[in-house]
């Protein structure tokens, strides 16, 4: 099986009130089965939502921030996307102009798919891709922020390896590949949004529109990195906020996080936690390491600390 | 231009001390510009690092945990490599046993990459591929753990976009979204553990080895997500440890991070922090959250809460 990625040729500027579907459908030559990815950037200028004021759009984009540095702001977008200034771009668009993401891309991919359907009469899916960084590693890759007609994630589950071992882990994001292989192919520099995917298994291509690029957002109570390590600290400190996953921690599980020195004592009764020390300071210590690892848990108790003296 | 990628079939079961390069020149036709990505599967158990253990190999491949849930440890490699269980793979090995990641994976590019150019006359570069999970989405990607005679990274500072505007800081990670497209195109369930990319733009073909997928790993000390935010918390009430970014911080940021209450004096001379009050809890509240926010800044400084009754 050859997989083979063309980028289409000939699609000029795109403007606001374009149809995207008509331009892909006049520029690329489809089968039925490819998958075609399509950059958000001319989703987002199809749909004239460039604008000028690049502060209100990314208030306007954000969710809540995940970590900043210096002037970056990394920020959970609306879509549940975690991305640097809310994937808003200024980089191939008109200068002083600025492009926030398509507010739903899994309609934007299911429109285009079904305006394909309807110009070109063959079946293909579609991904609509955008340029993310990554935690860990230096670089960007476009990921599937939206997509119609193609399984995005590949559930290996209840399958054997060659040896018969289950597999029952992994789930590799197809969608996020495509779109990753789809850059490769394209280019940023020479103006080409849209590529055709021709080969992919078509175990992974779906009759229906499918569950979309939604479903490779992490869910907020399950992710681990929601903020980052740095304003996850802030964050606990200052008391309940986002950012934390569901643990099943108990108080006793906390208290025995919190290295209570000798000479400090501390007990749990339900909910509230009491605290007793003849050193009025360490008790206040205790109290507010308690209360910190309370919100990083995302566990609801009191913390008393009494004045033993 | 056309990117194809080809899966490299009649590959069977590598076994210790087999030649991996000998195994690709066997059963691929290569030509000049070819970007051969290996499964590190491969790599390691022809290297017969495969062992009964899995509870030590983690310990060896351990650098640091990283988050930890359920069952579920995610630690840095020793290659600074953020992954679950280290990257050691129960699957497609014989069962029993586990296969950790080669200990240098860009020289076992570098080596076949080499063996390659000997065996076939031909110049390709070298991809050794991992799977690997990712912050914030579901799923996984194959990345590049490894590389040789590829630009890992495509640098596209000091490039101007179509409209004249800087491109500043968008380097799209070439290595990784090759190695996530090699993963679509051989399917994990086939053994195919070895894809032929053909057509990638020339310019990122490098004539020597160049930087390897060593290039690709974020710094420690500018990584905002080197611990789960949990793992943060918990980390910063303990004291000084990895896993916070460096920064800029001074004591009087932290203070202001600290939201001292009414009723608590807090002065900073040099690297120490006096706090006075009235209400020794408070000072000690207040002295344990300075301490905490000097550890997630990465900053020394000694915290000094004194019983002003």
């Amino acid at each position: 099986m050859t997989l083979a990625l063309e980028p289409v040729d000939g699609i000029g500027e795109v403007r606001p009130g374009d149809d995207v579907a008509a331009i892909i459908a006049e520029h690329a030559t489809l089968q039925d089965g490819d998958v075609v990815v399509v950059t958000s950037k001319i989703v987002s200028k199809a749909a004239g939502l460039a604008a000028p004021d690049k502060e209100q759009l990314l208030a306007e984009q954000t969710d809540r921030v995940v970590a900043e540095r210096g002037g970056t702001r990394i920020v959970r977008t609306h879509h549940g996307l975690t991305m640097a200034a809310a994937g808003i771009d200024a980089s191939n668009v008109e200068t002083g102009s600025f492009l926030p993401l398509p507010p739903d891309p899994d309609a934007s991919a299911r429109e285009i798919r079904a305006g394909l359907a309807r110009l070109t009469g063959c079946r293909v899916a579609v991904v609509v891709s955008d340029t993310a960084g990554r935690a860990w590693r230096n670089g960007q890759t476009d990921i599937a922020i939206g997509c119609a007609g193609l399984l995005p994630l590949d559930p290996f589950t209840g399958r054997e390896d060659s040896y018969g071992n289950p597999l029952l882990v992994t789930a590799p994001a197809v969608a996020d590949e495509v779109a990753g292989a789809a850059e490769l192919a394209s280019g940023k520099l020479g103006r080409r949004p849209v590529v055709v995917v021709r080969g992919l298994d078509e175990r992974l291509l779906t009759e229906d529109d499918g569950p979309g690029a939604a479903s490779i957002v992490r869910d907020e109570d399950s992710d681990l990195f929601g903020l980052g390590s740095r304003e996850a600290v802030v964050a606990a400190l200052a008391g309940p906020s986002r950012g934390f996953p569901i643990t099943d921690a108990a108080p006793e599980d906390i208290v025995g996080l919190a290295a209570v020195p000798d000479g400090v004592t501390v007990t749990v009764d339900g909910a509230t936690i009491q605290i007793e020390s003849a050193d009025p300071v360490a008790a206040g210590e205790i109290r507010q390491r308690l209360l910190a690892l309370a919100h990083a848990h995302r566990l609801e108790v009191s913390v008393e600390a009494s004045d033993a003296r």
